[in-house]
């Protein structure tokens, strides 16, 4: 289907945005075409309006609706959104889709309410302390957190770009998650981002289970090449990567890693370095890795690859679970139900884990540069927490590299990011990412051209 | 997956049934093995828990399942029944999922209520008037009606059996329906049973449109065959087709047909049947045929035969649609408001349409046998609404012949069925079936031997 | 304010009429001005209609509105009703209270319903359980039985015409049972029926508890004397004072008694014989008696004649608490909560007392004429239980000839009822009526001029 | 009863409060004894579970409670409150009333949310359009505005010490009210701001209405006077009259006034003054003076000096109806149904009155010293919308001295404040407090001794 678009159309607002004060209003309706904030939120929004489209380039989506336009529309009720050029599959006969509606609120509401959260006075000394109250209140006024005791949320991570066997397997698991009554969080896009909450949504239904809770966090610089898939229902942008992982890590009661790309090998490190922390080691983190007969190789791989570069006892961290949906399903509602209980015997929330220990280490930016990455500290010699940390930066910065807007220029103005350390470790990750390209999971579309350099 | 069966369980009633009074209970837990109540509600039971299973025949699944039983068991509280080698997949860690429970006590509500409602006095003169208050009362019964205002609900109707390109256009059809807050009514099968659901399940999510209507409509002889697919969450079961199509046309504000085989066309004859009666000229019943391009071939058929059979003029009561979902959509919706909106006028019930009239040739069971099959009187000269009637008595026939228990049972002891009338009629129909056998549009598996000749 | 009346309106239905099948209709619209359902129905529509109106006499409320009519009119959606010169109270603005309106339907739901619940085939020989099974489906039929674990329901019984003392403390002790969240049924009219209910109203509205039960459970021949009060949400006619007295106590999770007259007493004693029967040795029946200070004579008084007429074992099966609201409501809830455990135990439903065994004695229609009241045999020598069934005999004569319009024909034209027995319990007898004269427990309004007279 | 007291009880939040970061839960247990912060919150939190008590006096109540502590509990999942020797009215076996509990969190919502919300920049220049923004996001944060089309708030206001008749005209006019769906906010207290909730409470529950919304709209200064009546299920405290006033009016979509003290004059020439001001031509805002016939002297009263004040026009102005509830509901219903239609018009919001102007002059905060009083402009050459605006300080002023404690502190320490002006302007307006004097509506209990004297 040709995408049409909708020359003209006024929206209105649902949820936090209804109500607004005239001086809310005011300040929205001053808000000028080349303010930051009005081109975040364009971005966002266009994504939002695509949800469900297939496209791995901001670029491309971006070229294709150039010339779309988001106005806010002053009205005595509040504010109108002012549409030029919008993509007609949001719409139905002339009126947007529900829920996308909703969805394009939401990006309002987070792109509005996330600007002052995260600043910093400069003498702060408790930064890590700030930014984890930050991460917290994005999500509490994203509607995320709920009352009372919950059935559980479980996070989903895996590749953005996978293969039709991959796909069916991950709805599989999804469906006998949602049989579980469980809800899911992932990335909001396509691949095993979607199809956990396909499968779950299935299962809810023939459970008649309600809520039915698909919620997709996101971050700023990657909404756009992975636009909300077709079933998230509630929507979270963070303004960068470290805060969705805190995000996820809090929020969830569980996390499942499904095979994936560079993205997902920085999630797997995130994880695996709050685990190794010793302010941890009473932490309820279920992890399991989860792939059908068919992608048996991949985890065989990272497992490898993690032992190598971690230590043997890293594998006491993780489990793996391969060909059996029902399993997977099984232990995951088993360990949440054992996360409640603790949580319930500790006095926790039910909704966010406060109790984990999130070191700054894993807090602060990592922003992916020449420099930065050519500094990274990449040796078998340091302690396996550290070392966690610090091949995290490595996969977040190939991640940059291929996807996001920032990376994808630097190293189309300077080359590839250059890499270096100990060659055993530098060998361990150079075979990971080499099987990455090789099994296609760097790109969604095209032949894969690295963006970074192992040197040793 | 090998089917798993649970030994032993027990299950609690769910909605009509959890208030019994002592004496229904001990009617209930006095029938025995033998009582053809028994028979029949274990058949439906076994069909219900296979819910989702793709079989043809009934004589597989009740092989395969020959050891299930089902008992009514007393306690204080109400009544329980008490299952023995259920379907495994009925089940998630050892509790029915509730979907399949509230079908299964649907089975039970149905089954015990449609025994004395079509009881004929007889002495009885008003017999359509009867019949038609029983269909009406087990509908009530089965709480499909519902009060006020309602968005509309739209029967679909085609093939059980069809093929993959088929079935992407039936969902795609069904997603424009749901985005439009149309539920959906069908026979309550697999293929275009299924699909329409399965896309407006998507779509009422998108619109996160409440309450989500995915009505099957099934009968008793039928059921075993075509057991309720995983999106259907309201089940009707009437004890016979004559009953069906009544509720069809009565509770669904709009019909669209797709590709189907014999159950198809007499579905499509019926609705003819309906619309040539004088009393129904000024009939609101919107009619769309509706098809895929690579289907288009299939309704350029149907026309051709209804044209030779009833006459040009046959071709104003419906309308063809082939590749485009959203103008079907479009249209019905359109459609289905006109409706609404006549029977405010009228001062008619928005969920029950009582102002159509249902003539009692078409409503009189008819019971293919191999003498009644013989007599249809098939003759070109008949007033068109007449031979309608009598067409729709020939697929029905078919129908009986392919996949109903009594029919097979009667073909297989006593050869096909013998149809005959005037040689243009019977080249036209054979025309037709033939068409159906050549696109593999009468059975799911295996080759299909015809249950009927045409003599002329 | 003068009661103004409405000349001419129609109302639509609400609740389980809203659906009526054209022969339902048919039925209902050929119902002819002289039918005694008629009559039945135009008398407790009126009751309703003047719901709120504070008057004894039915004869004084019919002369009044002796120009009311109401009929059935056809229309295509199903039934309205067309009331001619309606009270005015019941409408705001040309509107029916939706209140008023849910519980009109009620009385010609209950109508309809109750005609064959209790037809008793002649060679029936179960006949107390023939009569419990229809009891239970009229309760059923009114929606009164909910699913699941709830919080209770309190029957509080006592005078229609008590004090403005008794009254308040009446609703104080609603007041503490609403704060605890108990539900509330009363024989549904004015006094000690009204007062627990309106504190209840506030208690729940403190609590913000849902749902706010206020069941009125009345018979055919008292609505009109006892019109429900303002408070009551649910209302279910019965068609005689036993199987009144039979749903009471299988729906109630506990019995408070306030102070009354002669039908508090037939309820007293309804109570005392079930409690003494032997098949219910085990039962759960919390029975209070409550009274505020100033009136604790009266159930001196009470506590007096039932050692006097049972013995004083009698008393240990009920409980006396004066003066101390709290204490009262916390009892009951102690008492209810117990009830529930138990019946979770028994698996017994917690909607319906079906362990509760009610001898064929206290269920068989007890219609008090000059003969059947004559023929008592009332001697101290009979078992306390039967005796217990032959007082309540006794009191539920001296209603019906103090307000049933049959009971207060027979006296009018034939004089008081005569009782006899043992000179002692007559006494004891007549010393309980005499204070309840003295105290104006029998009537709302005028001078008593007793129905009964006591021989010896 | 003697009121008990509970010795120590730990309550947990509802609201939204359950949900607190980290450092808000950090912030909120630093606040110490004698932060004015605490000393705010304990009082109106003692107010809140004193609701429905009958007090006038801060002073009283106080001491009663001196021993009456709150403190803040840190919890891992959040915050609780720690309670000692609170009133044991505001609890059941033990455990809070739910709607007291929602009060309790409300007050400390408010008394934290406010904070900032009116901090003036010195350099502002829009202080106005800053005061109501503030006004909007405190009414906001309380949850009071909701989305769509809605039935109706009406303000009532009058007096807190009024006598059983006009009490009982109060309730009946609420009833009337109710019985047309229209919600009640007032100021929280007891006499006619209680009454009308109480007769709404009813006409709500008989029509069934939904939500049955019962405003409390209170200030610091006065919640400890004047605790939320037992009806109340919304409350919100603003930090001084002016902007209780301006959320009475923007909130509300029509105003009754019934008789009352000082506090109601006030609110009537806040009203008067809004209406009289140029900006305000095309207001709707509909006042109505509301009075059973035995307070009919009192609007009579007000009337007179309204006139001799303002002139004759501003009769136009409102609207007086004596001794008919009926007609006060009914014209109210109707004058809120044209505001609704006229803010569709308009594109206005339905729960917030945008569009009305309130000058700054009514917004400024008066503090009633007796420098301000003194230097009142009492003229009656001054424009009928100035004088408005003064007078309305007059009696702000009087009530302060009353029951505000900085006044009474203030006018105990120095004598009665001084008023001076035109002699014709001063007797009227003596005349019209000493009417209230011998009406007795200065005070609950005790004789009046006035705060104030008129000076020529």
């Amino acid at each position: 289907m040709t995408t049409k678009k909708i020359p003209s159309t006024i929206v209105s607002p649902e949820g936090t945005l209804e109500h607004l004060s005239a001086m809310e209003v005011d300040e929205l309706t001053r808000t000028k075409f080349d303010h930051p904030i009005y081109t975040l939120f364009r971005q966002c929004a266009l994504a939002v309006l695509n949800a469900g489209a297939q496209t791995d380039s901001v670029e491309d989506l971006m070229a294709e609706f150039a010339d779309f336009e988001i106005h806010f529309v002053r009205q005595d009720r509040g504010i109108r959104l002012h549409l030029i050029n919008a993509p007609g599959d949001a719409f139905v006969d002339g009126k947007m889709i529900h829920g996308v509606r909703k969805l394009l609120f939401s990006v309002l509401r987070d792109v509005l309410y996330v600007r002052h959260q995260f600043d910093l006075n400069e003498n702060a000394t408790n930064i890590g302390e700030l930014l984890s109250d930050g991460v917290y209140r994005v999500v509490r006024n994203a509607g995320v957190l709920r009352t009372g005791m919950q059935h559980g949320l479980v996070v989903c991570w895996g590749g953005h770009s996978i293969g039709t066997e991959e796909y069916k397997f991950c709805k599989r698991v999804g469906y006998q998650l949602g049989l579980r009554n469980l809800g899911i969080i992932t990335g909001c896009g396509p691949g095993a981002m979607k199809a956990p909450m396909k499968g779950a949504a299935i299962g809810h239904a023939k459970q008649q289970h309600e809520p039915r809770r698909y919620i997709g966090l996101t971050e700023n610089s990657i909404i756009a090449a992975e636009p909300p898939n077709a079933i998230v229902n509630e929507l979270v942008i963070m303004p960068d990567i470290e805060k969705r992982l805190e995000a996820f890590v809090r929020v969830g009661h569980g996390l499942i890693v499904f095979p994936g790309g560079p993205g997902t090998a920085e999630e797997i490190l995130y994880a695996l370095a709050l685990k190794l922390h010793p302010k941890n080691a009473n932490l309820q983190l279920p992890l399991i890795f989860a792939a059908g007969e068919s992608s048996r190789g991949y985890f065989d791989a990272m497992d490898t690859f993690l032992r190598k570069a971690l230590g043997d006892d890293i594998a006491q961290h993780y489990q793996l679970i391969v060909g059996n949906p029902e399993a997977i399903a099984r232990e995951m509602r088993e360990a949440v139900t054992n996360v409640m209980d603790y949580r319930c015997e500790q006095n926790d929330s039910f909704s966010y884990n406060w109790g984990l220990h999130i070191p700054e280490a894993l807090q602060t930016p990592f922003i992916a540069t020449h420099d930065s990455m050519a500094e990274l500290d990449l040796h078998l010699s340091r302690e396996p927490y550290e070392l966690a940390v610090e091949l995290r930066r490595v996969f977040s910065g190939v991640v940059s590299g291929n996807i996001k807007e920032a990376g994808i220029r630097a190293v189309r103005d300077h080359g590839p990011f250059q890499l270096s350390g100990d060659q055993a470790l530098m060998d361990t990750i150079d075979q990971l990412l080499q099987s990455m390209v090789a099994e296609g999971r760097m790109k969604i579309a095209g032949d894969y051209i690295p963006c970074y350099e192992i040197r040793s």
